[in-house]
């Protein structure tokens, strides 16, 4: 059986990454991932683990006992949720304005559960009313989820009202904080979010394929209280609570990537060493310095104002700019890259982020820098 | 609200890895996997997914397509295999000889199937006798999943007679190869093999938290023709397939684990250029050191020779030696992780692992030396 192949070590560049994610990784957090692998129940990572549900406890301003680090991409956090959450009798309402509210959408259907929609405008804020209306007309509704910050349009929800609305019709809370966390305030046990989950290569800017997520009192009752198992065994969170449970003996379930787990440590220490008000401001301060660039270069947001996201700047490609040359030439000549648009706003749009670790003084003036230099090129 | 914490960076010690995994992971794997973060649809990093993609169909011997490997740990490979293939009209016959096997026959019943159990015994091979007496007794049945090496006994299971079995009552076959791909032989395409997961932490000596997978043009088929969605959107195959096709561009589905999947290139280019017989050979050489050793040190193997694991040594804990003891003590002193027993064996068994780059002289040397201390201070 012939199998021919002449492979080397692959050497990646050195990118600046300011598309929606991955962020660029310190060197710090880099260091951290590449310490020797010790077992998942060695008591020394079991340590840690205590740890990184502490730190993620601060990170989502929350003493949710039930909060850690899911062993997969965000994508399996949101499926999480409603995996062990929603059954198929349950009515949930879902906001939309934007791709990842469409996969709440997913998730809900292939759950065989009902799914209404608050339908929005793709780059703006989910509207409150809307919600409103959709609850008054549905009070079998048993959960509303929606998406903090939309990665897809560059739009910031007010979470707090929204969940307060839901609240307000006896509601469970999923909120969406992939790109949120980190990067502007967001405040779980305040503002009664009951299941939440995040990524970890947005904001906290550590490697891709880690999904915090956090359950509320409330929610884990609903799970324990489950007349029927949860339908998936990898994400069933009965089965992880047992096997990171600082109580008693840790149950194993499956095997935790360890690597990336010291990586999330780190990149949640420097969030703490940092202070979280200090990070959502720096993410704001720098966001001001790109859109102030931005204008100067003739670039639009799509976003309105007061809907922005300081960590992902979504802005019009004008008319006549050619999406693809721009983006291939800043990679191959500057290594920067900067995010395509995506589902209504591809070819439309440009993605610019500046999370975590890359929302930096350097990041802001080299991506306004190539910028200028592409559009006078493919203007 | 409170928060207060004052962590440092964690450092973790230095272990020798032989236990059932993760096993240990060379400096060259550590210090691909810390190379600079690229972003996912990055060129230069899709070129890196196709190769990873031929290397993988190398080390399962097959020329699968859809061969790939899944963003989480092994547990979710298993899920994924089922949740794609099977779906609540169908029987699966699974069999069971260890926590593995058990584990398969959970995610047959969640989702909804029909679930027809081979049961042996634990420590030996799956009978192939049973196996065929079972598909007299149900014609029914569409699939027969069992798992090659069982991590939780340090059995070996004969796959290929079990497949041939399973192809002429015309199922298809599905393959737990977690703990065997690398270390023992495994022939996808010539066993008929139609769905194969592995992970990365075993003999391919990776970081945790990915899952090589493998399906065959038939499997490939039954998703593509299913009438119903698959109930889990992180795990459907046809989404990720559009993510990992080199064919034409490449659609978002989630963001992949860009620094693991370097290190998997790195462990897979070293299986590569050591060569598969090479790695079994290695495996099975390092098996017989050790087992001598154990001869001499009094310690007895759980599973007959003939149907041992080279990589996934059981050995039965000598009456009046205190398991716990040992195992710390090795691992305060030492630095040397082994295995406790799982399951049916807990307490009752060690499990000495010789997966992959922990597979050594020296390692053999160390843990001999080290149980042979620690059974004068505990025996």
């Amino acid at each position: 059986m012939g199998f021919i192949m002449s492979f080397s070590s692959f050497i990646p560049p050195q990118r600046t990454l300011m598309g929606p994610g991955p962020s660029d990784v310190s060197a710090r957090v880099l260091s951290a991932l590449a310490r020797p692998t010790v077992g998942h129940l060695d008591p020394t990572f079991v340590g840690m683990m205590d740890e990184v549900k502490s730190l993620l406890q601060y990170a989502f301003q929350t003493h949710n006992k039930f909060t850690i680090a899911l062993s997969a991409p965000g994508s399996a956090g949101m499926e999480a949720c409603f995996v062990n959450l929603v059954t198929p009798e349950d009515t949930v309402i879902v906001c939309r304005n934007g791709v990842f509210g469409a996969r709440m959408i997913e998730n809900v259907q292939r759950l065989g559960a009902k799914c209404v929609i608050v339908d929005g405008t793709w780059g703006r804020a989910v509207n409150p009313q809307q919600l409103e209306d959709k609850l008054t007309q549905h009070p079998e509704a048993k959960f509303v989820a929606f998406v903090h910050a939309e990665t897809s349009t560059g739009a910031l929800s007010d979470a707090k009202t929204l969940c307060s609305i839901a609240k307000a019709y006896d509601c469970i809370t999923i909120v969406d904080a992939v790109t949120s966390l980190g990067g502007v305030e967001l405040a779980v046990d305040d503002w009664q979010i009951d299941a939440v989950y995040s990524g970890s290569q947005k904001c906290l800017s550590c490697v891709p394929g880690i999904s915090p997520v956090s359950f509320s009192e409330q929610a884990v009752e609903l799970i324990q209280n489950r007349k029927t198992p949860v339908p998936s065994w990898f994400l069933d969170q009965s089965l992880v609570m047992a096997y990171w449970s600082g109580e008693g003996k840790r149950a194993y379930h499956h095997t935790a990537p360890v690597n990336s787990l010291y990586a999330l440590h780190e990149s949640l220490l420097m969030l703490q060493q940092e202070g979280l008000e200090n990070s959502w401001s720096r993410h704001f301060q720098q966001h001001q310095a790109l859109a102030q660039g931005l204008k100067t270069l003739g670039l639009d947001f799509i976003v309105p104002e007061g809907e922005r996201l300081p960590q992902l700047n979504t802005v019009a490609i004008p008319q006549g700019v050619d999406d693809a040359k721009v983006r291939g030439y800043l990679l191959n000549e500057y290594n920067l890259e900067i995010g395509a648009g995506l589902g209504q706003f591809a070819g439309e749009a440009w993605r610019i982020g500046l999370m975590g670790y890359a929302a930096r003084t350097e990041n802001v003036a080299l991506c306004l820098a190539a910028l200028k230099d592409a559009l006078v090129k493919f203007g």
